[in-house]
């Protein structure tokens, strides 16, 4: 398909294995995906998901023309890009993703969280060229989070930084799956989304009459996606959860704008589908927010440009570099 | 007095400059102290101040020994270190120091933020040698924050990266001076102890017996140098009040972890003389809000080295590491 010197890239999420073949300008020249069982998963599944969907995407290209393997993992990576510390959708524990993977790739290998992955990708090929500091934030389930800086992705000592997320943002708030409370992908997330849909929903709320038309009157059809779609449609139940849910975005982006100081926040991942629907009340919030308003530059809040392929682009791209 | 190359830090706060000579390896020469008038000042007044500690110091010195000046500033500093933009407790407002202070002093200047500098001095010279991912926090009548990533200040994309205090805690919180509601700083520092401290005074509750007896009634005497000093003797409201701060402290101190996941954590400034009465606390309420908690390396928490002399000592020395 292509002579051309190649890296492949792999998204590894909580119930899904995606791969794609990514030139040097950030094409994807071609893809895969695989669902893979949520959480009960034993390490080795997934493993051999890869290794299977690395195998098919190798299948049309010459060996020589690729350079190495790069995945990106929904979880804590290790500062070494070899270890898999801990995913809370699946079930690696201090696993040791690359060295098993290199039992079975004869290519380098390199793990990334898939947040710093999608961080890469914006900067080289999407929304955040030419941009010294960069916050990534990519709403889907939960927050996934990925900093940037003069092009080096900050992973932090352990390799665990931009965990944004689970920065507590409500005291005894709302339970997260991490164990904590308050938690802000626990307010500006799919997940908070869907939450807080279904609870107006069977509510029978005054407001939800529309969408419980829309969905048969069962809850359990509400997802991210439809609510997003309703809110573009006009809904108005789903336009005032996209604006509360943009407005804890806004205020969590002034906290790390006090803490960071970007040029830039890009945000991503599945909500961002929504766009100014979400992003124009975050901008309201965080204008409001922002310590020393009026008083300094202000970061500017984009959307990210390459979507559910940010990862995985920058998984590869990643790992393109770290072997050139 | 000395032979050797050394460098000036002059440390700015809302009420003084602080001044002093400091040689290579961290040491204090010489020292000077102003009181400045707050807030309402002209920035020409403080910047009087500035030239004439400067002057007093360089006295006794053979000018060639005079490297450089570097001046901690409680405030915004935009990147370039010439322009403090912002400052709460001074009425600089875009005010270009460097050159201003350029016309007056012969030597090079270098302008930090003054928690930059005690980042840096507790690297270089104190309690975080050897860290390669350091967050420092100062805790004083607010909370001003520092990053230090394999030995250079992560400055952010305008030079005001690390304003702590900044992130919101409480939805809906205290009143902030920034002029938000809910900061960190209005939970975790010297004016939330004071405060509560008062609160709990002018209410005569039972547990504020021992203290109102300490101060004779007048609450108009709480300091938090006073409370920290009744909290050491025993006193139960001002142990209460340090647990309080602590886990404050603790619980913010998870969220940067988070979000940053630093090594260690170094607490410096006014409130940090309480040493375990404050850091106890809030180790303990890290270890309960850290995402991941148990899957995961955890930074130390630990008090700083260098005490009020940090901010002085680091601007001093960030300065020298400028010429050298």
């Amino acid at each position: 398909m292509t002579t051309e010197q190649v890296s492949i890239g792999i998204d590894i999420g909580g119930t899904k294995v995606a791969g794609g073949v990514v030139s040097a300008d950030g094409s994807i020249l071609a893809r895969l995906r695989r669902e893979t069982p949520h959480r009960s998963t034993s390490p080795a599944v997934v493993e051999d998901v890869i290794v299977g969907v690395v195998e098919e995407l190798m299948c049309g290209l010459d060996p020589d023309q690729v350079l190495a393997i790069g995945i990106g993992a929904a979880g804590f990576v290790a500062a070494d890009r070899a270890t898999v510390v801990f995913a809370p959708h699946l079930s690696w524990r201090d696993e040791p993703l690359r060295d098993r993977l290199g039992k079975r790739i004869t290519k380098p290998v390199f793990i990334d969280n898939d947040a710093n992955a999608a961080a890469w990708a914006e900067w080289r090929f999407g929304a955040a060229r030419g941009e010294s500091h960069l916050v990534m934030i990519t709403l889907g389930t939960g927050i996934g989070g990925g900093l940037l800086i003069d092009g080096e992705v900050l992973r932090g000592r352990f390799g665990i930084a931009g965990e944004f997320g689970h920065m507590q943002v409500v005291p005894d708030g709302h339970r997260c799956e991490c164990g904590n409370r308050g938690c802000w992908e626990q307010y500006a997330s799919g997940n908070a989304l869907v939450r807080e849909a279904r609870a107006m929903v069977t509510a029978r709320s005054p407001i939800a009459m529309d969408m419980i038309a829309r969905i048969n009157g069962d809850a359990s059809r509400l997802t991210g996606p439809l609510v997003t779609e309703a809110a573009k449609a006009g809904d108005r139940m789903a336009v005032e959860l996209l604006t509360e849910i943009g407005t804890w975005l806004g205020v969590g982006i002034a906290s790390l704008a006090a803490a960071f100081d970007p040029g830039m926040f890009v945000i991503g991942g599945g909500v961002s589908a929504a766009g100014d629907l979400l992003l124009e009340p975050a901008r309201q919030a965080f204008s409001r927010q922002l310590t020393g308003r009026g008083y300094r530059p202000e970061a500017s809040i984009v959307v990210a440009q390459l979507g559910n392929d940010a990862g995985l682009i920058g998984a590869a791209d990643l790992a393109r570099s770290s072997v050139m």
